[in-house]
């Protein structure tokens, strides 16, 4: 079994950057979108929430869909998003549910507790932890830009991330929303990989997120659109427009 | 029906002021503490965390376990612990899940996306939403203690959440490990109510956590206790220990 890192770079070695967010618990959807998309995509990402929703049934739809991918194609990371963050005992039990039952290769968590808390995440070598750092909505910055000493916030939880990575498998979610706070902080976190959502329906900017969120290696870049392709009437069409778009821009950035 | 708040002053008036963590997914397990605790109790908390870890069993059980308060004891307000936050969109999901399908009074969530991501949670009067402020495990500090011009960070989401709160409908979470910061966010706060977890088996100072926590009519607190009397050999006789100390101390503060 690979690793969330290596089978994400081996997307990136194949020039593929595109994340779906799969946030629908319907699971003829999904199996149409990953059907249509899976040669596209450098990752999935279910967001827990649209399963929840839907109680019982919404949590079957949730390892239906991982399950479907994992056999079409075993090969695409999946991400599950989620944003938790508890006191350490707790989330032991998320890892649990996270990585054993549900079976993902990585989720996204929330950095408030600290990194003490985060420990039964941060020893799951093989995985991805991505660390929520500046967020794609409009109130982001309400705590995110508050400014400690000399520097916002964010970009304290950018340098923290980037010191707490010793397994090498952290990665950090900032909004395609602000592609100025993603220049700074790619320049705090060197080449980790950073999840980008806000492209699509959020109104974030392709361009901008290249430019300023490729690493040294022209790589680490999960761009992440969910509503933009799923509800499109023709979801491959979406995805292969984003893929060409991206192609596009990566000759000249 | 009342409302969450209607629901947890009932109890205070009745001088009831532990909430038990059912932070459990065995069933069984749990209808033998409802069974033995509900009579003592302003409040159950079950953490998300620990039903997730069990898969679509563990979903069934926190249901089934929250339908079981909901008949033995209707008039104990349910607070889902689940320390949930994202994207507004995404979190209209969460209320879905949390209000609608499992049907619990009150939700923990995190501050870190700002109120504008927290709207479809604080709009929903009749609901308690109890935000995150100053947590109870040891490395709670990395960010939350981290000095904004004169002030650490928590204290801002204090003050923010007080501002939050047109609806009467707001809560916040303080680690009893912690009883400094929670006299200070007390004095922030006003009366609105501080879910405290950490007695018990995080070791919390239940004397200093009543004398710095008690709001101006002298209730105001919801203090949690897990491990500590969920996997006692007699729960009933641990609950009662408690809330004998706690009517003891309330004697003299």
């Amino acid at each position: 079994m690979n690793s969330f890192l290596e089978k994400l770079t081996a997307k990136w070695d194949q020039g593929k950057f595109i994340c779906i967010g799969l946030d629908s618990a319907d699971f003829t959807l999904n199996q149409k979108v990953i059907d249509q998309t899976y040669s596209l995509v450098c990752a999935y990402k279910p967001n827990s929430a649209f399963y929840e929703a839907e109680g019982i049934k919404g949590w079957e739809s949730l390892k239906n869909t991982i399950q479907y991918i994992q056999k079409t194609a075993p090969e695409v990371p999946l991400i599950l998003d989620a944003k938790r963050g508890d006191i350490g005992n707790t989330n032991e039990a998320y890892v649990k549910a996270i990585f054993d039952d549900l079976g993902v290769d990585a989720v996204t968590v929330s950095p408030y507790l600290g990194q003490e808390s985060l420990q039964p995440f941060l020893q799951k070598a093989d995985k991805g932890i991505i660390v929520l750092v500046r967020t794609s909505n409009p109130g982001a910055g309400e705590f995110q830009d508050l400014i400690i000493d000399v520097k916002p916030l964010y970009q304290i939880v950018a340098e923290h991330v980037k010191n707490w990575n010793t397994n090498s498998n952290l990665a950090v979610v900032v909004g395609a929303t602000c592609p100025e706070e993603l220049k700074k902080i790619r320049e705090i976190v060197g080449d980790i990989p950073i999840l980008v959502p806000g492209i699509g329906s959020q109104g974030g900017d392709l361009e901008a997120t290249l430019k300023n969120g490729l690493n040294s290696k022209k790589q680490g870049l999960i761009i992440s659109s969910s509503r933009g392709i799923i509800f499109a009437p023709n979801p491959r069409e979406a995805a292969e427009s984003l893929h060409s778009q991206i192609q596009e821009i990566l000759q000249h950035v």
